[in-house]
């Protein structure tokens, strides 16, 4: 077959897969999402092997995540964030601290170097908000104190993340190059900055501007070509593309309405997300179970993770009730790709070893795979108020 | 800079290019189409080298034009195209047989031998409807007849392109493999068949299924999996992806509006299109127009190419009146890759020298970038009473 008939083909089985799963568990009252991650790993590579991660699906999937933060961040304000930002700030500082300290801990307790620990600690950092943000947008709470709690939390976590692996890499190199340190994290500092203060404003006093375009249906073009401009700018600087993503959203949340941004995005995500989640399932490695030297300490590492951000961000939460604050720390627990990515970083310098990478990897699998169910759960109790039929449906 | 913001890089930039370029075309009431293809030629490999065809871009970019002719399919309805089921097939035939002809004609005049000029003239029979329908569609004209005859003399166009290929790839192998050549035809008819009788009635028989549907939006994801899948299952047999995906569009005409298909799908070709165009661009080796020994011998090839689609198509539908018949062979000027995949398969048989695939290359590039200028004027004799603005805004 030719390429394009390839290409067209492993889209189909991705996107079919996606749809099959999603109805089931949708008949099962669960999230359509946990579906999708179940449907990437039965047609990945460790089980039927149908569909790869490689570029193509790569593309779609890296194109879905952030189509997917750009509709969360059109439904929230700065004001929005603002009106949560010193809780945001709580629930990111002590969600980084307790994990960060308590993955070091575990992992000197098994007799690994100071500098591997350090690692895990860093990886256990990082919060990916793209499975949370999934799971309330489908139940339609991405409007709660709650949610918002955690968008704002998991930018700052963001930027606290960059800072923390740019210190445990500089320990690892023997040096911390403080310069470049504050400059990575000046740099991304002021990019959330102008993100939060100007870029919404920008918007706001060029959109007669984009009235005049004679493009056709300029505004969904100018937002388009904002999220994925937005979204490389963010990872440029060593920020994820979602929180590009994010913003970009963020910037139009006020716009939104008059260009009906809503409407024509959700389209959009519709058929681009499911990549997304399908390929993050294709990518568990389902061997890391059946290997008890992994097994063991990931399970216990999975714990720790887990309980370590709903401790960590529901202490910095609880002044919110606390129902509301586990509900924000159930929230903040994925891990996604970030803490691989952290590893790996410690895997190309040597000093975290193969069989520490593979119990991380083992965390970010069972992190992403345990939210989906607890969040609606939790959620439910936090919000004893909010319409069943919204919360079941999620 | 990770392997995400790379992706995003290049599809920002792609974006971003096409729609500059589709803004200037637009205030210089040109097809934006245009903008976009030299966008391509200028972000190419041929000039600044800032974008390249690889899995990313190829991955959007033959998204995009199945999605763009998705929405065609979905204004299309089976009765539009019975009505003009005569003059089609007659535009079709007609329209293959000059090509041939004279491109075989010209080929041996310039001394090549017989099995080389038959993969030329092969490669002149093939219309790539997406430009075309692109011009139309922007420029509101989809449902004209003109328009209806071209999209369905272009589906049969595909299928006496498969014939021709099978025929010309066994001369040149020295024997034609009948029951072969029989198989690969009759499977692409009965594809076309059931597309044309059984798809639509099948989908309105179980269009009550899918509004019993769990999933959240089921009709587009529906819609979507039967795109991609119907686009797959095309390329698989022989017949262009294009052609499944109009199937699948117009598949779901009369269920269109029930479903808001099209307010849906909206959105998806604003964003996914462009990136075809822009990639059809990049694609353009302008080393091509500096080589004398491809120039001229492919610039009068593309004249033959030109003018035999226009007289043959023409001839078709003079029926329809001489500006029609007109308008018609114009939209069926452009080659796009299909004539190129041909004279591939001739390189690979060593039956097309270099220089030969070269001159097809040239008339591919000169085909696609000269109907979109031409569409909207030659439409717009076609049609004096078409409201101008509909037209100009082309």
């Amino acid at each position: 077959m030719s390429e394009a008939g390839r290409i067209l083909l492993e889209l189909f089985i991705i996107f079919l897969g996606a749809k099959i799963a999603g109805e089931l568990f949708e008949r099962m009252k669960q999230p359509a999402v946990i579906g999708e991650l179940i449907a990437g790993v039965l047609l990945g590579p460790s089980v039927l092997g149908i569909i790869h991660t490689n570029a193509v699906s790569e593309t779609m999937a890296t194109v879905g995540v952030v189509v997917l933060l750009f509709a969360v961040g059109l439904e929230t304000q700065v004001s929005h964030l603002a009106k949560v930002g010193r809780t945001a700030t709580l629930v990111a500082v002590v969600g980084v601290a307790v994990p960060f300290v308590l993955g070091y801990g575990y992992v000197r307790a098994l007799g690994e170097p100071s500098s591997a620990a350090m690692f895990v600690g860093a990886a256990l950092v990082a919060t990916s908000v793209g499975i949370t943000a999934r799971v309330l947008a489908d139940a339609g709470l991405l409007s709660s104190r709650e949610a918002r709690i955690i968008l704002a939390a998991a930018v700052i976590d963001d930027i606290l993340g960059l800072l923390v692996l740019a210190l445990v890499s500089g320990f690892g190199r023997g040096q911390v190059d403080l310069g470049r340190t504050l400059g990575v994290l000046a740099t991304a500092v002021v990019f959330v900055g102008v993100m939060l203060l100007a870029a919404p404003r920008v918007v706001r006093g060029t959109a007669h501007l984009v009235d005049r375009l004679h493009l056709r249906r300029a505004p969904l073009g100018v937002a388009m070509a904002l999220l994925l401009g937005l979204s490389a700018l963010a990872e440029s600087i060593g920020l994820a593309a979602i929180v590009g993503a994010f913003f970009a959203g963020m910037a139009l949340a006020e716009t939104s309405e008059r260009w009906e941004l809503e409407r024509e995005v959700r389209p959009l995500a519709d058929f681009l997300v499911p990549f997304f989640f399908v390929i993050v399932g294709a990518r568990v490695d389902l061997g890391l179970l059946a290997n008890p030297a992994v097994l063991v300490p990931g399970v216990v590492l999975s714990v720790i993770a887990i309980v370590s951000k709903i401790v960590g961000c529901g202490v910095g939460a609880l002044g919110e009730g606390r129902y509301s604050a586990l509900a924000v720390g159930v929230g903040m627990v994925p891990r996604g790709e970030v803490g691989l990515i952290v590893a790996s970083v410690g895997l190309s310098m040597h000093l975290v070893p193969p069989s520490i990478y593979a119990m991380v990897a083992f965390v970010t699998v069972v992190t992403t795979v345990a939210a989906p169910p607890l969040i609606p759960a939790v959620f439910r109790l936090a919000r004893p108020t909010a319409r069943d039929a919204d919360i079941d449906a999620a």
